[in-house]
């Protein structure tokens, strides 16, 4: 099945981009996934193809208009009922691993970028979509964080890794950050690969990168560790848990 | 003064990219900012031209090797002394506008992207590398990060948005989200733009819209909204505030 990227952005000429290549690149390739562009200036209905006005109460910049927001919309859904609308904004809930997951289990997703100051905010009211956000910057319009979003999605779909590569063990996956990698040389500016490593005994690699990850968990990002352990001790508990990744 | 970007990367066919479009790419055409690659496959020394190798310990991927990654660092940093080296992963500490803010006022910044399963940690201790996480999920490598970080930096550079734009009412720039915008037309689907907007009450709109940014950061992000508080709170008593953004 292809899973189907439409982007709703005034530079379509920036997608794919970088998806183009790489292992993204490959999968569009083959047809795992394809990349649409719809721009919404293409839905202006006046002469200069407007698609943005002055912020009402003033201020800098542009915002959106709702009417041309509503107009791209209804037609990207129009062709993708079941895909998920997503709108990049600093404003929205935080993309989590977990979201991805269930975005690249789907048929796909269409993605709203904005650009200038922001969007009408009538259209978050009027249609169904949802406002995510990549990162606490500000960028200069959704695409960067579009081709992000995508990348993380597009590496999930089956046979895009292939079997070299795991989605299990990684950062995110069982709440934690990873555990640190090494490989040869074996001594390296007078640096040696840890001795465990070498060891060759597996239980005790495991436990042992088991703890590193735990370590720089806490170390690092103490909130994810907070959530790691509240998830834990639910489990142990014999709670019923939530249909939800222990990391979220 | 040119912003000196530079990408230590095994796909330089990425870059500029999409930071060829748009403002972005207006401000590379001006030679506001730089963007050169480095391929981290120059510096491999056997005829494969090899860059990565199985993980020490087992598991899945491979991972980059240790003395590549020196090798190219080094490179990278003799050309621009001065420029901070960013490492994107995962694992690092999650990106803030007040530290992208920091990026656009100095010289430039060198980012180093993986691909695979990781770098070699030992890079970590021999090297002055800042491991830094765009978001709490996993990408393909760290490409469309760098260009998310590069595109953030980019707009704060002198010029680049115009007088048109403005960098001081927006999202994290002052420890919250941003408030709602609204533009024509003034009744779009039934719905109006919020009567205060059309008062001309210049006061009244300001208060509304701080309103409105503390009352959606509150909901949506507990998190900043803490941290917004406790800058305020110590603030108001006259202690002594860090050299910080009260929202990182």
């Amino acid at each position: 099945m292809t899973f189907a990227a439409t982007i709703l952005t005034l530079y379509p000429e920036m997608f794919p981009g970088p998806l183009g290549q790489s292992l993204a690149g490959k999968a569009l390739e083959r047809g795992d996934w394809s990349c649409e562009t719809v721009n919404p200036r293409d839905f202006a209905t006046d002469r200069h193809r407007t698609v943005d006005d002055t912020p009402a109460g003033g201020g800098a910049g542009m915002v959106l208009k709702a009417d041309i927001l509503g107009a791209v919309i209804d037609h990207a859904r129009e062709r993708q009922p079941d895909a998920p609308v997503l709108a990049m904004t600093p404003r929205g809930t935080p993309i989590t691993q977990a979201r991805i997951r269930e975005l690249a289990a789907g048929p796909g997703v269409t993605i709203l970028c904005g650009r200038f100051e922001g969007f009408d905010e009538r259209i978050f009211d009027a249609r169904d979509v949802e406002e995510v956000s990549l990162a606490d910057i500000v960028l200069s319009g959704g695409e960067p964080a579009a081709l992000a979003i995508l990348d993380a999605c597009i590496r999930l779909l089956p046979g895009v890794m292939g079997a070299a590569s795991s989605g299990t063990e990684e950062s995110f996956e069982n709440g934690l950050l990873e555990y640190p990698h090494y490989t040869r040389p074996q001594i390296w500016e007078g640096r040696t690969i840890p001795e465990v490593l070498r060891s060759g005994d597996h239980a005790k690699i495991a436990a042992w990168r088991e703890a590193q990850a735990e370590a720089i968990t806490r170390l690092r990002r103490p909130d994810l560790w907070e959530r790691h352990r509240g998830a834990r001790v639910q489990s142990a508990s014999g709670a019923r848990r939530k249909d939800k990744e222990p990391d979220q």
